[in-house]
């Protein structure tokens, strides 16, 4: 399986409804962007072994939290952790772990988005 | 147990030298910051259920790395995340799955850091 | 009075109106963030002497001004500015005393926030 | 011709139209910040000689995509970006190579304002 | 008194020692970055009425500690804090008030580059 | 020609010395970093067409000196940059350039840099 399978693969298990939407809109603007992320992003990181998907989405919620106006990709990958079964409470519990390292604010907006994220899949915590 | 005395616990679980090295230093200009560090930090979120200690510290080493100028305090937390039974396999996998989100520089950063607390540990990954 | 009795009061100090609304945002999801928020940010740290809770908003607008994409906590903090008796002229002054720290961009998106604020209140400057 | 009218002068080489909505946005609320705008950031530093124009904003774009929380400015200066001559493929491009030193989330976010400014332009690209 | 004058003089008001340093560091390699420090940092901004000298140095500290990797700023700043009569104990303050916006390791960073500054100054908190 | 070799091919032109070093100190410890270096950044995306290795190379050290904590890389690609073709009066412009946007302090640290480099390569400005 070459790289951009592989990715197409691993961004399928991640978040396939999310993928059809950034690839979809990087279209016509600039395809080899969707094309760096299923080969690169997922076909040769996501691929890695060593850590599991699981972990490897707590990781990517944590690193776009910390980084600050992502909420478009926290978006994609808090489903994302959710389909690779993390539970709400592990998300939330992620989230509220990263205070005393980057303060209140931007957990809270973080929170925002898992607030809709939840909601748009009927979750209550 | 009290908020100070289950943080001073946890803390100890994470990297009793480090610990001890930071109140140290925070003694005579602000000890109060030690004790937020020990009764928030680790008596108020460390000590909470919900992810294990090998989960949080994988959290505290992506937060450091991505949001940066944060070398001595991945230096504790990268002998913490060994400390609590993270591989150096993994620690370093943290690091690579960190690259599509924060780019490169952030990433070389963080090994640089880790090559030097794996050397004053001998581990050779 | 207990930290959270402490923290209530001082909140309530500094904008009632948005910790009602951030509360009860956060009840379903994370209530534990609205007792940490009240606890510490407040009531261990707000409540501490050594500065006046004029002083500690304009350090809260600056901090929240330099780290971007917090207007949500923009919004809260420049009312809370307002609450305390800093001047419209005083929050205007500390965006412009950023510029040569953090350039431009940063400080032109909180005016727009500060616009928001001062007309929601019939604030002419 | 003293600082501001060069600014004036270069920054309606840059973006006309948008000089106009930033200082009439700024006029009541914080006069003095459009002032800057012009004498410092246009006047002394677009004036310069050693850079052309366009790599001046090729560096501007570049400067806003990595900082984040900058769509508003990002806007400009992508509009500001074709008005002094570059085209639509080497702003594309510019986002694509910030990718290894930033990461996919900032590079996606600055894809987005750009595919509204060319639409709004009706560029295909 | 032009902007050249107004900005030395105040420059000098704030820290006259570390004035020199960075200018002597600039003279050969960017003389020019010397000249808009100081007219348009300390020439047009710190001129400005509205905010007292020790306003502006206490707004000065937070954003170069929420920045982070500053803390050759920071130095300069800390010691212009102390020029224009804020106290340790204030400095201390205003960088403990940043825990909750920020996080724990800017500010223990902010709190390694005071220890300094205090040493040099045979200061004790 | 495979993106390995593309990718060698194209470090080498930017900064050949520096590269044997970041490859050597990744050897022992994270070797698949320098691979997705060599593939990724230089065999993917440096190898594109649409701008030239100066536009490339002058973004990079906009995108390093807005990023911060970045001195390594700097010191790699303010190399680069001269090994391109860049002249040490471009350099210093695009860093006078980014004042408006990013503040001070950043282009400060990134003129430190930039006199080691200068110095070492025996140039004067």
């Amino acid at each position: 399986m070459d790289r951009l399978e592989k990715g197409k693969n691993l961004l399928n298990q991640v978040d396939a409804a999310a993928a059809d939407t950034v690839m979809t809109s990087l279209k016509d603007i600039a395809p080899d962007i969707s094309q760096y992320i299923l080969e690169f992003a997922f076909g040769d990181i996501y691929a890695r072994p060593g850590l599991t998907l699981q972990q490897r989405e707590l990781v990517t919620i944590t690193a776009l939290l910390v980084k600050g106006d992502t909420s478009n990709q926290l978006t994609v990958h808090l489903n994302g952790c959710l389909n690779v079964g993390l539970t709400p409470k592990e998300i939330i519990e992620t989230c509220i772990h990263c205070i005393p390292y980057i303060g209140f604010p931007r957990v809270l907006n973080a929170i925002t988005v898992a607030q809709q994220v939840f909601t748009s899949r009927h979750i209550t915590v």
